[in-house]
C-alpha cells in the first residue's frame, strides 16, 4: 500500500494545474517557492512551540502541517521525494553502523 | 515493504536506550525536547535557505535532515508516527473534496 | 534624545493595559508569551526570505517587524531592555578586544 | 550618547575589512548573506525556546545574540540602520494613533 506521505505528495503535485481560487495547494504553488518556503518556516515555528508546550496532540497536528508544507515546497522546487529518501537511506546506513558500534 | 521514514523512526526510537557517547541520536534524545526542537528549528531554517537558492540537491539533503530531526522530536516527545499520519489523512480527505470541487 | 527602539518599547509596554479590541499590541500581549513568540518567529522567517532575495527595502521592513515583535516578546516575558543591552555591551567589549588583536 | 545598538552596528560594519581568522564578525561577513541569514535564523529559534521556557536571563542573552546577528545581516546586505528606524517610526506613528483611539 502506498504510504500516506507519498499519496499526499501525488495529490500536491497534481495541484500544479488546479485553479488557485479553488485549491489551497494550487494557491500556494502559484505563489512560488518564496511563498511555500514562508509557510513551511511558519509551520516549523509552530511545531517548535507545540513541542515546548509538551502537547502531544498539538505536536502531531503541527507535524502534519509541517510535512504537508514540506511536500508543497518540494513540488514548488521540482524536488522528487525519491531524492529525499535516498538521502534518508544514506543516513539510515550510517545509523546502522552507529548502532553496531554501540553494541560492542 | 516498510517506508524509509518508518524504518528510520524505529531506528531513532530504539536509540532511546543507546549510549549518548556513541550515537548522535541518543545524544540528541538525552538533551531532551528542547535540544531536539532546537536542532529541528535550525534544519528548517537551512531548508528555507536551500529552497531560496533553488539548489535541488541542497533542498533534498536539508529536507532529509529536517525529516530526521522531526522524527527525533517525535521520539523525544512521545508522539507516535501513526498520530501524525492520521492528521495527514484527514488533510488528504479535505484535498480530495477540494479536487472534486475544482473539477466542476 | 530617546532612541526609537526605546520609545517603541515604552509604547509597547504601556499597551499591557490597553483594550485588545483596539490595539494590535494589546491583542498580542493578551495572547501570552506563546502567541508573541510565534509572531516573532514568523517575522524572523520573513527577514531570512527578504535577505535571500537581496531586497534592501524588504529587509528594512521585515527587520522593523522582527524588532517590534521582539520588543513585544520582552514585554510579554517581563524582560527589561536594559538586561538585553547589558548582554550586548559585554559582547561589544569582546569585539573591542577582538579588534585590538586583529590590529597587531 | 550613542545607543549600544548603533555603537555595535558601527563595530560590525567596520569588520568588513577585518581578518576572518581573527574576528568572528569578519568570518560571518566573509560567508555572505546566506551564512549571516542562517545564523540569524538559528538565534531566532533559540530566542523562541528561551521565551517558551520563561527563563528571563536566557531571553535577554538570546535576544542580544539575535540582535547582534541581525546587525551582521544588515551589514552583509548593505542595509543602513536608519532605513530600519524609519520603518519603526512609521509603526510608532500608527501606534500613537491607535493609543488615541483607545483613549476615547
Amino acid at each position: 500500500m502506498v504510504h500516506v506521505i507519498d499519496r499526499l505528495y501525488e495529490t500536491v503535485a497534481s495541484r500544479r494545474s488546479a485553479d488557485p481560487e479553488k485549491s489551497y495547494t494550487a494557491k500556494l504553488l502559484a505563489g512560488g517557492v518564496e511563498r511555500c518556503a514562508k509557510k513551511f518556516g511558519e509551520e516549523a515555528v509552530e511545531t517548535v512551540l507545540a513541542a515546548m508546550k509538551g502537547d502531544k496532540g498539538a505536536i502531531a497536528a503541527e507535524s502534519a502541517d509541517v510535512l504537508y508544507h514540506l511536500l508543497v515546497l518540494w513540488a514548488a522546487s521540482g524536488v522528487e521525494p525519491a531524492s529525499v529518501y535516498a538521502a534518508l537511506e544514506a543516513r539510515e546506513g550510517r545509523s546502522g553502523l552507529e548502532e553496531k558500534a554501540s553494541r560492542r
